[in-house]
């Protein structure tokens, strides 16, 4: 019974924070997935009031880049010497689904690497463990609160290129599109 | 089924010890944020019937605080070698809601500096991994609430202003409202 | 649908045996809170059927303790070197709340320095972290049922004592009150 | 829905099996606690679906053995070099409650000391962690099913006393009482 | 909603797997269990949709093996340096009661000795920690199944005696019964 | 609520992928299970909102693997040393049953070996710990899903063959059968 009011996009200047599009039960919605490193053993903690299946999504997000960290130049010690925390903000909502992997790959992705993401983009998308990006539903309303929130750039799995099609015009003007199949093309794109 | 008395403001005297603002089902509500630290191994103990949600406010301050030990004049060591127990008194009340998290960041950040909290101070707000403090629900039974126990100056996030805008003059005067973005800029405001 | 009878205050002769005062839904019963060392490791057992909340006040207790010990006189190598058990009888009642915390904070202290507690006495309130002793509920009831068992002295927190004033003479009569702020000052009287 | 006959008391001829009086839905029955020792680190295993309680019961007995080794010579280096295994068999049968917990004390000294037990004896009593025998319930059924069986001696709880005194004499031919007021007045009673 | 067939028993011509008979909502069935052991630390790995009592009949039934090692020629050192794994087919019917603890015991002393258990043998019990093997129902609806899945010899608890007795000559016509006391008799008559 | 598209089958060119076929709710449907190793202490991670059955075969197909590496030329070593992820997508569908078994095996040899599998393959059936394929039910529902999909053979339990001939031929037309008894003539037949 706490109320909250629908915030713009806020920039938050330092590596580790992602914007992510989720669905909930009063429509599209703007969430930020933060992480950040501490001194530890390797650790994942998990915060925000996050449902079995998101919080799988962090983890299997830290096994892709566990197994693929030569490829991302990650000294894969870091990975013992490192504890790990996600923190989804707005601990009231509950959320949910596996539609915040590509977020929680890049937040992490971001923090190993200590690059910055790109101001005004936000994505959502499905991960699997060999890296592709799978479609994910409620692209129409994350479209509205991607736009209510001053995003200009939505970062997109190729599947949901049909979805957006079915938008009017009107809703998606002033948006940018970036279709991609694999969490790589994701990276290399919203990394600075 | 046991009685409670709405109690007054109580100085403690002692670091680790914050007060908060909470709303509960019977109306506003102050409640102390314990916290202490004991010889071991960097185990966080959490008791005072806590909800999932506010527990996981304790894992995400204690977690801010490491990931920026630094810049607060924290030696890394103390989080291998303390116990840290964080209590929320009244164990007959379920408390729960993320509302807690700036309260109980500041309760840390006294135990581990050793620095003691202002007088009649109390604040309410749910914060992030970056260190953002977030606007949270029922301003105005908590500073009733704040009002009746003695509190003389109030801690909100900035978004909560306009809440304290509708409230009428009568019910605030004799407090001072101290607006924050960010746990940083609440800690220089609060620690003595 | 076992039976049991309301039994009388019984002399253990050992450290480590405090009289609690507990309101169940068949009115005020005397309970024993047991706790005892071993050999070990710093791990603490409780038994007894015990409700979470109850659970939580012989963490808390002990944390109280931990990070107060040297204040007690406690070396606190002995929280790493000795298991601790706590123990409430009459396993077939489920028991919980907060007012045993400082019956239990009394065994525990009593099995650490090897101080046996004051004869006829029972104590009920709950504790904090930073060792205060908080108001509970029930005490009418609980008065009574330490009269019928025998006890002679009740512990309470300064803020019951407008709850022992309503109570008419006649059912408090041979029954001496002490009023407590803290732990520390329970234990000071209490502990022989 | 599978069947189970009334059983017999059964010579078991091994140190380590207690006989215990149990009251279930269908009246009084028998029930052996069995333990044993195996090469190990000092862990407790418990099967026979066993509810919370009764588990709790065995804990509690391990604990106050552990806790008063020295009284029974027993040495305390073999808590830590073997594991304890306790089963009440006839794992259909969910058991609970704590009137199993002068049994299993008995099964675990036996099973420690290597010492056996009496033949053709029950018994049925709560224990505490200072070594008390508490009253238990359901003895008129109880006692019924330990004559059925072919049990000659029972070992309760001196408060019990005043449940034998109101059970008619036929019921009761043949079966000598004894009463204690502890486990260790109880294990000098019963290991041979 | 997947459907099975009733199957024949198989040969699996290694140690380690041995057929029992179980009761379930559809009538009685042959069950599998497999045991094996691979490099490991003592670990028991339990697979198969089992129920909790029939978890604990597996636990159970190492434990056992564990204290009478000496007796049946296992060295104690192999339980430290290999993980088992019990696991009994055809996951997706839930399993559960305490019936297969023979089976179980005689599945894991193949294993730990590699001695291969005779053909067309099925057997069902319950067993103790002290070795004997108790009564179980549903005698002659296993008994039904075992013969249409072309067994030749059944293992029961000499409390089945009477409900062998009680079904007609025509069901068991081919069928050889063993009853036994004890999981001794079991492995001795049994293991090859 | 959100929505999903069949999909065709999709070449990801990396070991540790194998097709499986499911039967859900919405009729037959294939899903990938993709395993990947990381440096690590032989920890298994499970993810894709499995429920529990499912989570067990996976379980069991590591267990089959490690009881059997020498006879697969895999060093046991590697079971210390890298940590397991198993993964399976579209984790919006909660997933459950024993029937891809077959298929997690196949994943797991795959990773463990780095061999590949052959493209447009599928596979459905239960295993267990000594190695059997099992039928499973859905048969005719998997089959549509798979030609959907545009694979072109199909690797399925000789038990499931009777299934496989009550299908019109027109459905199958195309497709290649290949039925097994054992998870080693699966892993013969279908890694490169
Ligand atoms: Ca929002
Ligand atoms: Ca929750
Ligand atoms: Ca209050
Ligand atoms: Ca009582
Ligand atoms: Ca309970
Ligand atoms: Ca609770
Ligand atoms: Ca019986
Ligand atoms: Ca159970
Ligand atoms: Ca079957
Ligand atoms: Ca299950
Ligand atoms: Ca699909
Ligand atoms: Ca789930």
């Amino acid at each position: 019974v706490e109320r909250f009011t629908k915030e713009k996009w806020q920039d938050s200047h330092v590596p580790g924070v992602v914007t992510g599009l989720a669905w909930t039960a009063v429509g599209g919605e703007i969430l930020y997935v933060e992480s950040s490193l501490s001194k530890g053993i390797g650790k994942l903690t998990l915060t925000g009031n996050l449902g079995d299946v998101m919080k799988e999504s962090a983890v299997l997000a830290l096994e892709y880049i566990k197994s693929n960290c030569k490829e991302f130049g990650i000294n894969e010690k870091v990975f013992d010497q490192k504890n790990i925390h996600v923190h989804v903000p707005e601990g009231a909502i509950p959320k949910d689904g596996p539609s915040a992997g590509i977020t929680m790959a890049t937040a992490l992705m971001s923090a190993f690497t200590g690059r910055k993401v790109k101001k005004r983009i936000a994505m959502t998308g499905e991960i699997t463990l060999r890296g592709k990006v799978l479609p994910v539903g409620g692209i129409k309303e994350k479209i509205l609160a991607a736009k209510r929130a001053g995003i200009k750039e939505i970062i997109l799995s190729n599947s949901n290129l049909k979805d957006v099609a079915e938008i009017k015009d009107m809703y998606i003007e002033g948006l940018e599109f970036h279709y991609v199949n694999t969490i790589k093309e994701t990276l290399d794109h919203v990394l600075v």
